[in-house]
């Protein structure tokens, strides 16, 4: 398989029905404007990519988990838009364009946050009529759990916590675990379970998606060291700056690669249960310490 | 029967019960602290009383909706937290207390927010078992919907838009069915669903809840002229001195006073269906205008 390929088309796939899904009915046309911005802003779209891999995985259908796809990517984005707030990460630029704020106003960059996350679950309970509705309500179950004080939110807090202090290595893995880890597994496992995944499937999928989502957060700290600035959207080693807590920071920039690699090879084991429709979710745990953006 | 025994029984039962529901494991010990803070922080637990008064109306078990209850006070208490914000209304009391920011900076507040509505639809799926998964699921649609772009956090944006401007009355009337009246109406109609009432009992339901709201807001605006500090907790004439728009200053007293009687007999004609096991909820409305806090 080509994974370039694979992620175009299933990136382009949940671009296409995102603006769908977020009607602008009913809702004050401001705010509308201010969480569309944020949400056709780019981005690799990992997690729906990741959603429609994990229901690939188990010979599932792609249109079914489209609304789990949009409901991911709609929290993500809520959760950038917060985390740039002048009271949090105080950031001008995302993707290379304004922040959320920067153009609508802190006011309603904080209400369209809000509003991406609500519209999620109303999406994902309004708009997966062929699915179980036991399975729908596990899932809402797992993605309100991992975006919440128990998941990203936490993560987030944890982080605030964190900057400025000297972390140990495991106290920086609690961070990334909540901040994206959670999410990132949710995605590939909430995928598989609409589709009717085994719990031995389940229990590999939650593996692979832990273990990729550190990786990825490894393989950040280090293009946020080695990239350019056209390579990563924001300014060569602003973490460095902020004084944020990093693998390469912490255990040195050899270990990082070590670790991210390790992490790799972890998630691909973790998917021996699987035959080759699972091949894309190996491709991806390859690419995450590849990937040069 | 007697309002004020129903009123603090009810009361009392969720809030029992919230920080049963609201637990501290797995979050950042600060996250926990700033979600309770501002859960415990008091207030009538109208929403609350309203879920548990719709499952009584239709014979329905009030334990079986103790989970909605629990959602919709936290949902509320996040809109509270986002609204007193600096970037919003700049609060620095709510209920006689600090608000939220004050007491555990602005990011920490955006973040409890966001973590309560998160954790509000955890707690709806996670401790419902006791529902049918399809009523679970409708019912989270509509609190979903009630809360983001459509309901709750829309109307705080028309509230925002609306700040300084000489609305019409069907204008501020859009800003408060929205800000406040949707999540009234779905605390009733959500309580009622999930105990198994009729179609024609949701309608009537429904009717009722968006009646109250109104009525409820109306009351609230005379409130803000004629109470005394001490009855409503804040700055009286605050809305006047803040130019907000409100019914008195559009209709007048006199007018506004009628519009909010006609309203209670509306709400009290739509439970025409109902014995007197919705007694409660006809107490409940013709309470809404003689309140004094």
């Amino acid at each position: 398989m080509n994974l370039r390929t694979y992620l175009a088309q299933h990136k382009a796939l949940v671009e296409q029905r995102i603006n769908e899904y977020l009607s602008a009915d009913g809702m004050p046309a401001n705010l509308h404007k201010s969480m569309a911005y944020s949400l056709n802003a780019g981005g690799k779209r990992i997690r729906p990519v990741l959603v429609f891999a994990g229901a690939e995985a188990v010979g599932g259908d792609i249109k079914r988990v489209m609304p789990l796809a949009v409901t991911l990517e709609m929290i993500h984005t809520f959760s950038l838009i917060h985390d740039d707030l002048p009271a949090m990460d105080d950031d001008d630029l995302r993707r290379g364009k304004p922040t959320n704020h920067k153009v609508f106003g802190e006011a309603t960059a904080i209400l369209a946050g809000d509003a991406l996350l609500a519209e999620a679950f109303w999406i994902l309970t309004k708009a997966s009529p062929a699915c179980a509705p036991a399975l729908v309500l596990d899932v809402i179950c797992d993605v309100a759990e991992a975006s919440g004080a128990r998941g990203m939110t936490g993560g987030q807090v944890f982080d605030m916590e964190a900057t400025g202090k000297a972390l140990t290595e495991a106290e920086l893995e609690n961070v990334h675990r909540h901040k994206t880890g959670k999410l990132l597994s949710v995605s590939v496992v909430g995928g598989a379970k609409l589709c009717g995944a085994t719990d031995a499937q389940l229990k590999a999928l939650s593996i692979y998606g832990a273990a990729i989502g550190l990786a990825f957060q490894i393989a950040d700290d280090i293009l946020d060291i080695e990239g350019t600035e056209e390579e990563i959207g924001k300014d060569v080693g602003s973490d460095v700056d902020a004084h944020k807590a990093t693998y390469p920071a912490i255990i040195g920039i050899e270990a990082a690669r070590i670790k991210e690699r390790c992490l790799v090879d972890e998630a691909i084991s973790a998917l021996a249960i699987f035959d080759d429709k699972a091949d894309p979710l190996r491709e991806i745990a390859k690419y995450i310490v590849d990937r040069k953006t």
